[in-house]
């Protein structure tokens, strides 16, 4: 279609911003990509919902829902909810009620709406936090490594650092976080947050303990550091009872809690949020909310989140009175049967494997899988074409080096049979690296 | 609702990023807050399009009609159908190709569909490109100034040097940007981009010729350039001719096109577009899209543009089978009779004010007034509240000094009756002024 055009490159990627060839960024593209060039392999890759539940209908009933809240519960008249939907409106959004008496109703977390922003989706929230904090390049953020990509790519295009936490059992290890802090001071930097994601991480799976949300908490007091708590799993527990969010326990407002309705509601929306309670001390000795900052951060990158995006999960959230954890039985169910499939499969088959493990989540979408042969994007080339199953290298979750023997099994939009077709090609492929192994190891010796 | 909470604050404005504290952020803030606290007032202050055509059930309609354009024209089943609209999806959009026919029925711009990225709302597009050029402090971009403050804010939250360059009765006076150019190159500064408004500007309402157009294309090709066209009013032409787009002219290249349908389909969607058809080169010797450069970008921003929304514009592109000038037609004839209301009345009241003086735009929302006594916050709060009219300073869209002496008139969502009643109510405040300029005058002569 392209007419008339010279075909001389106007611009060098050298000329270009550093993230766009960085590792974070093309990662992203490069799961994509071989995804779409594999699409009838069994995916163990997405992180996506499950679909099964999705419903044309259901959209134009949020939107008559949203509608008629509109009009009965704020008392628009019907020209009034016409420019709700249609116009350019609030910056912080118009669902900061509904998605205020979720928290109430399903997490036990209280929060004036004022400091809830709403934004396209989880990953606008976290960026926006990260540029209000990245004031120069001592600003560092502090990650639970391994970590969701997300952070990372965010923190690359403001230049800022991240400095990586280690992980353990209890989903951080407390004893690092007050290394790191300490070790990133005494090198000139600022570290002002760490991000996690405290219930069924990804990509680890692990949730932290109650015990240890308490001493993250005291650790945030002491130093002076945010906590961004990222909670796109907590419903989706399969075993146990659930442990409250960070923000629940938070009585001195140091987590900024990173909402998604990804999961809850569904991706297409593209909604999400921030509760950003922090009061901002300014130099004329006035306060203002960290929710208004990040406002008008906001305004100069999206102007608003959708209306018509926020009038729909409004809408549901309104089905359901406020409850996206009644909303989400069945999901509940159906990630549960998943997961506790996943995981016996992986029983099954590999029991008696001593060179292989894999960790035992109490919830979430993601399991980790240790195996005796080096796991990358060539190994996973390889697994897509030769065995017809795809999965997520763990090392594309730590900023440098880590997990090169892992890798990250999904099981949230398979069905149990396809995850017993995926376990099985799976298991070939680790045969047959065995075998690999095995003759690298044979030839070693041998020469 | 809070309790349980410290109010202690936890952050220091100090130590947030900078832009926060930048008059281009608080602007906005500032004019929304005052339209807020007098609601009553009438408003010639909002670049926000007519509302009377906005239609709740257009919106089931424009989902109906997407829907079915993805069974019957792209071959997806119901299963399919659902995943558009509820999962994650394609970084670059789903609307791609239906705005690259957009672009070719009503502009005559033949873009690839795989040059397009779907964005949301223009100032994304807008950020993304930004984003893209500036590598480090010596990137700057190039704006026609009096500038969009959109364009200002984005430039804030990344670091990026403006630099500005004089407007002129033909919308850039062009022997200043080859001044500003070489200038910014002998200070060791990089410009890499000239962001402009070409038709009908946002605040100055000025319409570059097709003279000037081309001159400009040929400077950007001489100075190794990229033309950031902004292009929200293009349709919008109450008199003479339409000019064909940069894009439209432009054979090698050299423009980057920000679309915004917020003013075409409507703002609700939050639904706009970067047009990025330049190749990219890299060390290897491959070639990219700089689209899909953006797209990377995007994809750590806000991962992608809400399939709900883009559904909703893409069902109306459909309706009107590409063609958003003809859906328009209605809300041409609305901005033209407003503006040539506004352009009699402000002749009608002033025609005989040797001291007053304004622009008379061929198109658009906005006509400049230069009035003989300063214009600032403080005069646009006496305004509202002592003779209930708001309109916006001009040195707001001044990154420095500039305007001081001059008003932005809106006149999008005004009926002429409002026109009227609001110069009304503008010719008091300028009968008043002129008094207490005439009482100082006189008080420093006899001082």
């Amino acid at each position: 279609m392209t007419t008339n055009v010279e075909s001389r490159p106007a611009l060098r990627r050298a000329d270009l911003h550093s993230a766009l060839e960085d590792p974070a960024l093309l990662s992203m593209n490069f799961l994509n990509e071989v995804a779409n060039r594999f699409p009838d392999a069994i995916s163990f890759a997405p992180g996506r919902p499950y679909e099964e539940s999705f419903d044309t209908e259901a959209l134009h009933r949020y939107l008559h829902a949203f509608c008629n809240y509109l009009e009965k519960e704020r008392g628009q008249d019907p020209a009034q909810v016409r420019r709700t939907l249609f116009q350019y409106g609030r910056t912080k959004g118009i669902v900061h009620d509904l998605i205020a008496r979720h928290l109430h109703v399903d997490e036990g977390i209280e929060v004036d709406p004022e400091s809830v922003v709403v934004t396209v989706g989880c990953q606008e929230a976290l960026f926006l936090v990260l540029r209000a904090l990245r004031r120069d390049e001592r600003d560092t953020v502090l990650a639970v490594s391994p970590t969701y990509v997300g952070l990372t790519g965010a923190a690359r295009l403001l230049d800022m650092t991240v400095c990586p936490v280690r992980d353990s059992e209890v989903g951080v290890d407390l004893d690092d976080l007050v290394v790191q802090i300490r070790a990133a001071r005494a090198a000139g930097l600022n570290p002002r947050a760490c991000y996690l994601v405290p219930d069924f991480a990804n990509p680890s799976g692990v949730t932290l303990s109650i015990e240890a949300r308490r001493t993250l908490l005291r650790i945030a007091a002491e130093e002076q550091l945010l906590l961004l708590e990222d909670n796109p799993y907590g419903f989706f527990r399969a075993s146990g009872e659930r442990v409250p969010t960070l923000k629940a326990l938070d009585t001195e407002r140091r987590v900024v809690y990173l909402g998604s309705l990804a999961k809850t509601c569904f991706p297409g929306a593209r909604v999400g949020f921030a509760v950003a309670d922090q009061l901002v001390a300014h130099d004329d000795g006035s306060t203002s909310l960290f929710a208004d900052e990040l406002s008008k951060i906001k305004s100069m990158l999206t102007v608003n989140t959708a209306p018509i995006s926020q009038a729909m999960v409004g809408g549901k959230l309104l089905e359901h009175h406020g409850s996206l954890l009644r909303a989400n039985w069945m999901e509940i169910e159906v990630y549960r049967r998943n997961l506790t499939h996943l995981l016996e499969g992986l029983e099954k088959r590999f029991h008696s494997a001593p060179d292989l493990g894999w960790n035992t989540p109490s919830g979430g979408f993601f399991v980790v899988v240790t195996v005796p042969f080096r796991v990358d994007d060539t190994l996973l080339e390889h697994s897509a074409r030769r065995h017809g199953v795809l999965w997520t290298p763990m090392s594309h979750f730590y900023d440098g080096a880590g997990g090169e023997n892992q890798l990250r099994l999904s099981c949230s939009v398979l069905t149990p049979e396809q995850i017993d077709d995926g376990l099985d090609r799976l298991a070939n492929l680790v045969d047959e690296q065995r075998w690999c192994v095995g003759v690298d190891q044979e030839g070693e010796q041998d020469g």
